[in-house]
Order: structure tokens, then C-alpha cells, then sequence
């Protein structure tokens, strides 16, 4: 059974939560030369004290002023007047990591054109094929990064320093920081990718090293919690309504055909969901965090036949992750999760077979856009936020701040530890009024269970 | 990105301000059947007096607690377990005026599928081409609107209502609203729209009729206060990025060659500066906020001139509320504000002269997308963000809301009193960190003054 | 591109073939007005004897001059002075068949335009569903067709009339022709259909009725004979083109990986051809019409090895229809043709155990675009084809034609007897420039056979 | 009064207009190793002597067959089987000149490609800034171009190697030539740079020296004759389709709305004209080879007048070569020819006034959108085109042919002398059936003048 996103709100935060680590005091001045006074024009410094409320819920807001409180807050983000490296002393390292998304190369030509050009870093270096081009034993050398080498690649989609997947010894990983002398690493890459980034950190601590890691999480699924949006989640629902645009059109070219859209989304189905309020045309969108039943007479089956006998068409998009209750595996993966079979050709043979059932002839018109997905370049408005997640992620890591990501938190960029975004995933309320719209604009039932809950 | 303008700040808000009226006592049950309570994975009705907070700095909540003040709130969006109209009694109205903006339609057709079958509404008319339709004298019929006659509407650009400029005579509308009977009306338009419909309000509020009167904020600028984000701005980047690349391609084509790009704005640079950081091709770009002058060393056309001699091309975006400053006219407009010219042309022309004047020979490519860009379709986010204005905006109506429109604030979607949108524009903060991603996104001058303000 | 099959080479044509058959003498005035002649900047009529080269080699013709024969030719498409229907009396049908294909509406709206305005045409049916909405039994009745009902229908993919398979009984359609008075149909369909519509032909000449039945043939897969170029197929390529960008992109995206896109095409491989060259991109490109092995020295698996031990990634583009020589089965359809399984995931799955046994680990991206690309809107070049034919397909009607499919060859459109396309498919020859093209852009072997042939 | 395109057909042409120059003698053996015999599925070299017919009319052959003369024909083009140049000598360079034009970078690839992996070239030069960086003077150093430098190129619009307008002193570009001991020079651009392109044949000629000089037709209006189509052309008819829908939605947003849309062609309207059609919404296309008049009761302004009191909303493009007939000025270029205004501008006014007379209140949307066409990236049918002719282009310097262009004639590709393609322009001829498709497009009359001609 699908957990409600509680976790979150039952999880006791603590103000230690949200505090940021720093590597030592900030005693270089910065090189922005931007202004301390406001009413100038002219553009100025992040005091290091600004926070951004986690809370916008005035009740919440309420609650602890009568509970005597401090509210809890994220570290905002931004330049410092003071910072810790010596401009011209960086040497930084760039790794992406996991499954591709759109915008890994905006965030890579930001950062080199940041340390290049705002703080005169001395040398930039990408790593090759993620962490597993981090350890000498994959007979990988870095590429050197310029500004040249960089200049047009965000016309192109994946990623120019290539991806794997999996981390890798934490050690050989900082020995090889410390072979090329780099003193700031920045980290592209979902949930397992921070989880390393924060183990390397941790080996970093514990060798003393002054050496900042910063992650800017990517995640197609949007599903890393304290953090608005991940980056190239829009230009996926883009691309996913495409998708179902086309499901549509063929559902709707034949008699009692159904369009089946599946999307990426293995623990949230924020995709799913996003793209079927979009669409307009979705008449079911099933995702992991919503519990419903294939059979019976509230199950989803029959309300599709019901569909069916109205219309003569109908359109379904499934987010992957609901594979993990329709066809879970008696596998374990290495991590010990339990595998799921592809839920798009599960349904698409169970609605076939459950038709035969009824006497009824359907046609199912099967789409997996996945690839096509994860590999296209960013719409405008994800390239504006990974320049920007970029930008602030370099502010960071020229101020001595380490083992933290880059976020975005009800419109203002924050700093944020990594351990806080990788103790669970970011999943959709069922109860909020995001998923009411998405019932609104599907028509579906509220529920598609026998019994009530 | 959304900045408050000092203005707003220096504005003394009152928690007035933010009340929103309503027609009277919600005693009908809602037909939606949602859920009261949490925990059933049922989605709920939302409370009357749920509230999103106006300010998410810490700073700021702190001294509202030291004043021993509630801070300043939004009432929250959604919809309610009482509402104030019979379902089957609604007679809606619906108009769109001003400038056409991507998404209307996406907005005509969720407010029409949301009163059609969420709230069984009695009938829906569409009044044609803006105020103009809703007198008797202008000779034209409303529209009967039904979910047959706007599914495919969105794959549209445009208005299929049609739309006009300026106001009308508001007890003439208000005849025509009592003529068909017509008990809420949906206003899709920009300040001067929601100016209109505030009078609309007052003269209904006058003859104490038990109208609804709703507004939906559209502005391609951007610029309307109290609110994240207006519908169709984002997708106006996603052109105007694509504008600035064909500049660049055009620039880059042959020596000493300036691509100038020309983008919408009358009062903020939102649309210039979030396309210059996604483009991240862009040299200069100039916004009606930041003051900057042509001439003398630190003028703008010396910095070109540097550029030029550097890289053999320059690219620049200009909003066109910059010619506000650089060349207005003599004349004032029906409302007394002061013309200006084309600065797209005056950059243009003043650009050739004063390289002539320098003995260099250039080229500039001017590329003006406004009319391409105003009437393109929304991207999927866009067209989500429609939908889920017009959801609520169907709610709000429902709830017996009326002088408001619906908005977004810090991702939570709000109701807000016409009058406050409507006091003055919302622009860009100079000493931001936002306009600090397009000065590091450009690696333009802080100031291109030749004295300090 | 349009390279005739050697079969075509080896059947003997005779003049006879390209004759096109009329339903009697044309003597009603055209309401066109057009002009008879040349020089005074009018439009003029075609002329009934206006014919276009089948070939256009200079070899061949000077054969046809030693022999003492003339060239054979098409029948030229276009108006002509006189008409065989009287215009007000005209009662079209129209029918589209088979799978979707970008481009079917662009037929439909134009067809109904052409018949309405150029020839006031007094009432025009769409039949729902293909040919299945063409027999009482059914229970569907046609749509009234107007310009005002298919005014926006080019903004939509699909087939605002739908489609299905396959073919009804004759007899019965020609009941329901009779039943609504139709005096010319117009069938949008495949090889499959038009056989259908060749069929319903010749039943209209068995009862002596005065219908003119017109084929526009419509292939995703560009196969049909006789033709340049079928609509849809070059909105087919460009969205093949993404599919294989996204596959690239991915495949060097990871170390070892492999990008392997299915594209549409059973009996040709012109998409797959195509889109090759265009992507510039593609490493193997493998069509029915050229043989290869997977096993051996010069095997197909043994090239792929190669590539990847040089390049590390790799880019494959199978059509479908290499799957009745990889993966036929033991079965037939209804028309006693062997069928074969998915060559896509035969291939992916072969691949990794080939490399598995080599003990290499690869990883194998595999996108199957086929939906998303047959439901897309049509690119404007196809568009224009579209409405080109549809207006072509009208003026035959109204002289009279019948039989015959509209087409275009070596840039000129032509009226074809539909016996001559449905004879078997066009084919790329592996002996062409074409085919060489291919294999310049791919850089592949010229052989992956492990013999001569 | 524009020039009906009889002259082609005025034109007497002579076999001798179609022979190709070549360099000498063909002895060294093709490094491509194809097939001589046909049935045995590999790929042929194209014989010397096979020829693609001019005419594909059968009247026109006829005509041939009674005068007992041989039919004009084109040299095909393709790979041959003995070559004139040894691969590894292969010194080649690039040039493009002129305006922008989508496929640029496509055609500079596949040069490379096939210069380095088919025939293996010592070396490739791309000349910066067409031929102003042929000459020593300019100061500028050509690029060395390899696979690696041009592998990611197609993704991006543009010239890599930029462009200038103008042809320069021809002895010096030869000297430039010999300083690079260059053999054969690929000149990609328009009838001016084909002009220059033939005085650089002609003085390499005079001094003896073996280069081949190999012209790449473009143009993006497409008006170079004895070509069916120029790359590039595809591309902006579709950016243009997208303008057009663009003033179309605007035109239909408001009461009395005109759409006005400038398309590129100086001297022929093939842009305007297949836009047209695809747009399936224009009501008036103005091209320069179709004179009409503004005023009188046949004029267009008086049929836009009733159209607009029908629809009260009118879509009109204009070719900008219909300037010359419009707003020709007294002024003239350094050719000779004639100058003439913006017929965009020029339009919007004289309707804004017509009406004005009429005191009819109109708006005029007008939307130029040149410089985003010209720069914007190929669609794969033209990305593919570009890269069959580049391919060709290779094989025919290989073969040493010299100062001739490389076209396709009815689907074949071919060889074209340089001096037969830049005689004049090509254009549409009104009297055609592809005029006739525009007129039933648009429902606009089929003359708009006062008196017949």
C-alpha cells in the first residue's frame, strides 16, 4: 500500500536539519564587488543570515509562535561578501551521474562559465562516465573544461561527460580528488548519486581536506523532497504530453480503442499527473501514491468499460512506479528493493485479456516515450533553472559550504543539507489539492477501490 | 523570480487588503463530495480560513512576532464543503479582453468543463471580442459554451472568443449580465480588464445583485503584483529564447555583426531577463528597471564597442518599456501616460550611427517576435497552470467569491481582491539576486552609468 | 529517392496500363473559367492529352526511339474545360482507411474546400471508421462534411472521420453509395484499401452506375508504386530523425551503449533510409531490401563489436520489416502471409546475448516510435502535398475518372488506374545511389554477408 | 510587368549548355570499391555516360523524335569508377557565401565526411567569412576542418564559418588557392557567389591549374534554375507556415483584423506560394509574378475591403520582390539593378489609409519573420538533401569535373555548368497548375487587375 507523503510532516524536524556545513571561516574577499546597501540599483551580497521559511502555511506560522519557536528555514542562497577559497586557487571537478536529463549541459556550461569567468577558478575538470571515471581503476582521465569546450553545448541533449550508474569506493574517489588537487566537487545526479557525494563528503571530513562537495539534484521524477522542482521535469511533461497527445489521437481514430501512455515516475507520480492535468484529454492517470484495484465493480476495469460503452474511446497514462503493486517480482535488487515488471505491458495485456472477457473487441495503442524523454534538451524555463541552480551552486562552494545541495524552495534558491534529501522521496499527496485537480481534469473516480480505506 | 517591486514594499499593506468579499452565506452543500478529514486518501475540501503566508523570509516573520502582529496572508485557493449557488442555477459568463496571451483558450475551455461537470451549471455563455461584446450596441450575440464546442479549443492559439481593448460602459455590461441572467462572470484579461471588472463589482455590489465577479489575471509581461506567475509568460520566453538564438546565429554569421533582439515589457524586463539567462548567449540586456545610459565611457554603446572589438559579435535584448526612457514622445494617451517609440528601431538606427561615427563598419539584425509569440499555443506548463487558475477560479465562484482573482503565491494557488492587483505594476528589483543570474548569465556591466546614482 | 523495385523493372508495362478510365463524355462546362491560352497571365486548363514521362533516363528513351515506340506516360493531373458532373449535382463520400498517417485531415479539409467553393458540390458525406462505416450493418452514419465543420481540422493528427481495417463486402457499399445518392467517393487508404476501392470500381461498372471512385493512396512507409513519394512519409522521417537523435544521445551518453531505434516500413525500407541520412548520426542502417547476416566474420554482430571496441557507443536503425527474414513465424494472416515477430526487441535481446557471450558488458537503448510518429500533425511540405492532391483528386472527379489514384511523379501530378499500385510494393534498390547514399552516411559495411550472393 | 519564366523555355538551349567540364583524363581508380555488374546487391558506380532527361512532358519528346534530335538531358551525378584525383593528394577547401540559409553547417559536414572517410583527403580548409576570407588582405586564417571539429555542427544554425556578402578580386582568391596548393574548392551560396564561383573556374582555367571548382547551389527562395528545389527551401516554408498561422490567430482575435505577413523571394514567390497552400488559411498571396493592382474596383484593396465586410478578418502574404513593383525607388544598387522599399511597410500603411478613406477602422498585424527563418535549423528533408548534394559534390571534384554546380532534376541528382544557372532566375509561372493550387487555396481571384492584359 502506497504511503501518503507523511513522512514529511510526521518526520520531526529539527533547526539542525536545515543547518549547512562550512569548511572554515570566510576571510577572502569576494571578486563580485557587488554592493552591501540597498537603493542604489545596484545588485547585493546574500547576508549569510537569510533564511527562507519552510513553512507557508500561516496556521503552521502560528503554531509556533504559541509553542514559543523559532519557524524552521532554509539557508538562503547567494553570493557572500566574504568567502573561503582564493579565486584564483580553485581547481574544481564536475561528475554527472545515474539516468540522463534534460539539462545536464546547462548545468555544466554554468558552471564553467561561472568559475571561469565570475571567480577566475584556475582549472575546471569533468569527470568521465560519473563516479565510476572518479576511481583510477576505470583508466579514465578527466576532460579539461574552458569555456570553448563548452560554449555550445546546451544545443545538445545528455550529457558531454557521459553517466553510469552505481557509486564507487569513497576513498579511491578522494584519492583521486586529491591527485588532481581539486578543492570543490559538484555532483549531478538523483538520490543514490547524493547519498555518495555525502559519503564522499564524509571521508573528506574525516581526512581533514578542504574540499567543498556540492550536488545539484537531478531527478526527472521530481521526487527529492525539500526542493520545489527538479530540473528537466518540466521539459519531461512537455515531452509526456506529447505523448499523450498522440495516445489520443489514435485512441480516438478507431472504434473502442484505448490510448496507454506509460511515464517515468517510479516512487511518485508527479510526471503522470502534472502531464494529465496538461493534456486536458487523460481520462485515467494512475499513480503509486493513489491505492486502487484492477477488478470489481468500483476497480478500475469496469470504470474503463464504462468509459468505453460512453465514448468509444479512452485514455490511460500509467506512472512506472505503479508497477511496484500490479506486478512486483520475487527479485531483490543489490540495494534490496524489490524489483517490478513494466507496468505499461502488463496493463495493456490485462485490459486486452479483460475485454476478451467481456465479449468486446478493444485495441490498445501502447506508448513508452521514456528514452525519447530523458534524452531531449531543456525547454527555456529548465535551462533558466539549471543556470541558476548552477549559478548558486559555484556562490556555494566558493563560500566554504560542503556536503549540501542547490534547491529551490517556494521561489527562492536555498542551501540545503544533503542528508535531509536523500532520507526519503518526495511523493504526491493524494489528499492536496494538486491531486483534486488532476480529478477534475480527468473526470476519474475519487477512488477505484471496492472497499473503503 | 518573483520579485516585489519596492513600491509594493513601501505600499503599507493592511490584512484589508487581503480580505476577499463574498456574496453572502455559503449554506449549499457542495455536489463535489470531497473529504473532511485526513488520513482516508480521499481529497479534502479546503478550509475557509487556510491562509498562505505573504512573506517566506524569516526576517520578516520574525518582526510581524515581535510586533505581536499575525503576519500578512493569503486566503487559500480551493474548494469549499458550503457553497453559495445552487449548481443547477448557474448561469455563467465568460470574456476575454486586451492583448492575446498563449493559454486563453486552455482557460475557456477548463472554466467551461469545470462548471459543465463538476458543477452541473445551468448554461455558459462566451461573450466575443472583449468588453465590446458585453453591450447590446455593439450588435453581437454571445456564444452558448459547451464541452462539445471547446474540447479541441486548446490545440488553438488565440481567443476563439475574440478579444478588444478598452474599457465600456459598466452599467450597459451589467444590464447585459441581468439580461441573460447571468449570475458569475469569469474576466480573462490584464490590469485594465481587471480595472473594468472592478467597476463591474462595484456597480453589481450597487444594485445588490448576487453576481460573481472573477478575474483571471493575463499578462504576457508579468508584471501584475501579487502573484508568482501569469499564465502564457513562460511560454513567452520559450519563443523569445528562440528569437535570441536566431540573433545569435545571425550575429555570429558574419564579422562585426550585432543580433538585436526586441521583446515584450511596457513596464518590467521579466520576459528579457528570464529569456537572456536560459539563451545564455545574450551580451547585453537592457530592462526598464535598471537605468543605464548610451553615451559616454561607461555608456552602453562603449561596452558594445569593447564587445565588438573582442569577440567580432554582440548580442542584445531590449525590453520595450526601455523606450519609456530612451525615447518617449510628446504625447499622452487616453489614460495620460506618455508615448514612446519603437526603442527596437531607435537601438537599431542609434547603434548604426554611432559605429559610423566610429569608422567601424556593422551589421545589426533586428528581429521583433512579439506578434509570434503572443499568439502561439502554451506550452504544457502553461496550459497546467491554466487549468488549475480556472479550477479555482470556478471554485471561487462557486463559494460565492466576487471582486477577486485567482492567483498563485509561493506555489499555493490564492485568492486576492481585484483592487490590490490593479494598484501598480509589478517590476523587476535591480538589487536582486534574480537580475544578479542575468548579470552573471550576460556578464554585462553592474551599472552602465557614467555617474553613481 | 523514388527508386522502382526491380520487380517493376521486370513487369512488362504496356500503354494499356497507364490508361485511366472515365465514366463518359465530358460535356459540361468547367465553372473554373480558366484559360486556353498561354500568355495572358491566366491559369489555364490541362489538356486531356497531356502526359508525363515514366522515365526519365535518356537510355530509355532512346530505346523507345530505336523500337519505334512511344515513351510510356501518365494521364497529367489538373482541371479540365469540360466536366463530366454537373456541379450542383455533385454528392461526394469520402472514406480513410487503414493505419493513421499524418496528413489524413489535410485530405479531408481540403477535399470538402475544393468541392465546395471550386465546384459548389450540394452535399459531401464522411463515413465513420473506414469501410465499416460503409455498410448499413454497421449502425453508423456518415457525417455532413462543410467548410465550417472542417475548418480547424489541420491543427488535429488522426482522422476526425477515424478509420479501421481491413475490407467490407463490396456489394453492401455500394448499397450505401446508392442509398445517398453518391456520385463520386473518395478513398484515403493503402495498398489494402485501394485494392478495396479497385474492387468497388469495378462493382459500380457491373450495375452501370455513373459513381466516380478516386483513390488518394496513403503509406506511411512510402512503398506504393508508381509515386514519388507518399503523404505523411516526410512527417514520418522528421519525427524518425528525433527518435535516432534521442538514441544517440543516449548511446553516448554511457560507456559501451547502444542506440537502437525500430522504424515503421514492412515491405521498404525508405523511412529507415531516410532518416539515416538526414540523422547523419546513424552507424548501421538495416532494410528488407538489402540482406545481411548476424553471425560471422563479416556478420552484422561482428561489425557492431568493431564499432564499439573503437568508438565505445553505437547507433542502429532497423525497419520492421527486416523481421520476416529475422524473426518470421509459423503462422499467416488472412491473406496467407507469413508473419514475423518484433525485430526491435529480437535485435535488442540478440545483441546482449551476443555481447554477453562475448563477455562484454553493453547496455542497449532501445525506442519504438511507431505511434507518436503516425499520429503527429503533418509537416508543412506534407500539408501542401496533401491539399494538392485532394484539389487534383476533385478536378478527376469531376471528369469523370474513375478507377484511379491520384499521384505525383518526377514533380508533376498524374492520374494513375489503381490496378497499377496495388500490383506489389516499391522497394529501395540496393543497387542505387540512394542506397549508396546510405551507406556513405552511415559509413557501414557495403556486405554483412558472410558469401557472395 | 514581371517576366512570365518562358524564357527557359524561350531560351534556346543546345546540348552544349548542358556539357560539364572536367579537368582531364580519369585514370586512377576509385578507393570505393563498388559493384560494375547490376543483381548483386551492392551498390554501382554511375556510368560517365548515363543522362537525366530536361523534359518530362511527352509532347516535348515527341517533338525531339520528329526532328530526329536527341533530347536535352543532365549528366547524372554519382561516384565513378575511375576518378581523377589520387585520394591522399586531396587538398580541399570550403567557402560559403551570402545570406544565412538552413543546412549550411549540414552541407560542410557531409563535405568532410565524405572527403576524409570515402576518399581519404590530405587535408580540408574552411575559408572564415565567404570570400572576403579568400583574400590575403582580409587577414584572416582559413579553419582546418576534420570529423571531430564538424561532428556536432548540424545541430546548430548558421554558418560555422561565417559569411560576407560580395564577390572579390577573382586573382587574388586564386592566389589563395595556390598558397593552400588547394585542388578543389566547394563554393556553397547564390547566383552571385555561383558568378564568382565561374570567374575562379575561368581564371584557374587561363592559368592551367588542375582545381576543381564545385558550386552548392543556395538560395533560400529558391529561384536558381535548371534545380528543382534549393536546400533550405523546405525549412522556411515551414517556419513560414508557422507565421502565417501566427497573423492568422491574431487577424481572427479582433473585429476588422488584417494578418500581414512579408515572406522572402526578391524575384520569384516560391516561399509565399508554397506557404500558402500548406497554410490552408491565407486569403491573399502576392508574388512578383503575378502583377496586380492596389486600387480600382478590381484592384486588391477593393476585394480585401469585401472580404472583410464577409469574414471581418482578412490573412494576406507578400513576397518582398513584389517591392519592386510596389515601392521601387530612384535609387540603385552597384549591379545596376533598381532598389525598391519594404512591401511589408508599405502595405500596412496603404491599408491602414485605404481604409482610413473608407472609414472602416482596421488593425493591421505585421509580422516579418526573414531573420528567424534564415538561421534556423534544417528539417531532416532538407538536412538529408543537403548532405546527397554534398556527397555528390565530392564524387564530381574526385571525378575532376569543374565549374559546375551539383542540382536534382526530377529526383535524379545531377551536374550542372556553373554559367547555366546563374542566366537568370527561376520563377513561378502563373499560367502553371502549382499557381492554380495557390489561387484554390486561397479563393483569392485570378486576376486583381482593371483591364485585361
Amino acid at each position: 500500500m502506497p504511503q501518503i507523503n507523511k513522512g514529511m510532516g510526521a518526520m520531526t524536524l529539527t533547526h539542525n536539519d536545515f543547518a549547512v556545513q562550512t569548511l572554515g571561516e570566510c576571510t577572502v574577499p569576494s571578486p563580485l564587488n557587488l554592493s552591501t546597501v540597498y537603493g542604489d540599483y545596484l545588485t547585493n551580497y546574500i547576508d549569510e543570515n537569510e533564511r527562507i521559511l519552510y513553512s507557508n502555511r500561516l496556521s503552521a506560522i502560528k503554531q509556533y509562535i504559541e509553542n514559543g519557536e523559532e519557524p524552521l528555514s532554509f539557508e538562503k542562497a547567494g553570493p557572500r561578501e566574504k568567502i573561503f577559497f582564493e579565486p584564483g586557487a580553485v581547481r574544481a571537478g564536475i561528475v554527472t551521474c545515474g539516468g540522463l536529463c534534460p539539462g545536464i549541459n546547462d548545468v555544466i556550461r554554468s558552471l564553467v562559465m561561472q568559475l571561469h569567468f565570475l571567480y577566475k577558478a584556475q582549472s575546471i575538470y569533468g569527470f568521465r562516465y560519473g563516479y565510476w571515471g572518479m576511481i583510477k581503476e576505470s583508466g579514465l582521465q578527466p576532460i579539461v573544461l574552458s569555456p570553448d569546450k563548452v560554449s555550445d553545448i546546451h544545443e545538445l541533449g545528455g550529457s558531454i561527460l557521459g553517466s553510469s550508474r552505481g557509486n564507487q569506493n569513497v576513498a579511491k574517489m578522494v584519492d583521486r580528488l586529491m591527485d588532481y588537487k581539486i578543492n570543490m566537487l559538484f555532483c549531478v545526479g538523483g538520490d543514490g548519486t547524493l547519498r555518495g557525494a555525502s559519503e564522499i563528503t564524509d571521508e573528506v571530513n574525516r581526512r581533514g581536506l578542504p574540499i567543498s562537495i556540492i550536488g545539484i539534484p537531478k531527478t526527472i521524477d521530481n521526487d527529492i523532497p525539500f526542493i520545489d522542482k527538479t530540473f528537466g521535469f518540466e521539459t519531461a511533461c512537455t515531452h509526456a504530453v506529447a505523448s499523450i497527445r498522440s495516445a489520443h489521437v489514435e485512441a480516438k481514430g478507431y472504434q473502442n480503442c484505448i490510448g496507454l501512455v506509460k511515464l517515468m515516475g517510479r516512487n511518485s507520480g508527479y510526471i503522470s499527473a502534472s502531464a494529465s492535468i496538461a493534456s486536458q484529454e487523460v481520462n485515467f492517470c494512475l499513480i503509486p501514491e493513489v491505492p486502487f484495484e484492477l477488478e470489481g465493480p468500483n476497480g478500475f476495469y469496469s470504470h474503463l468499460l464504462k468509459r468505453l460503452k460512453r465514448k468509444s474511446h479512452a485514455l490511460i497514462v500509467v506512472a512506472e512506479g505503479v508497477g511496484a503493486y500490479l506486478c512486483a517480482k520475487d527479485e531483490y535488487d543489490a540495494s534490496g528493493n524489490r524489483k517490478f515488471g513494466d507496468v505499461g505491458i502488463f496493463l495493456r495485456d490485462g485490459i486486452k485479456k479483460f475485454f476478451d472477457e467481456q465479449g468486446m473487441h478493444v485495441n490498445v495503442k501502447y506508448i513508452d516515450p521514456s528514452y525519447m524523454i530523458r534524452s531531449s534538451r531543456p525547454i527555456p524555463s529548465d535551462s533558466r533553472y539549471c543556470i541558476q541552480l548552477a549559478q548558486n551552486a559555484v556562490h556555494a562552494a566558493m563560500s566554504g559550504k560542503t556536503g549540501m545541495i542547490v534547491g529551490r524552495w517556494n521561489n527562492s534558491f536555498t542551501y540545503v543539507p544533503m542528508k535531509m534529501v536523500t532520507r526519503e522521496n518526495k511523493v504526491i499527496d493524494p489528499e492536496s489539492t494538486f491531486w483534486l485537480n488532476v480529478l477534475e481534469a480527468t473526470g476519474q473516480p475519487k477512488s477505484m477501490r471496492n472497499t473503503k480505506p
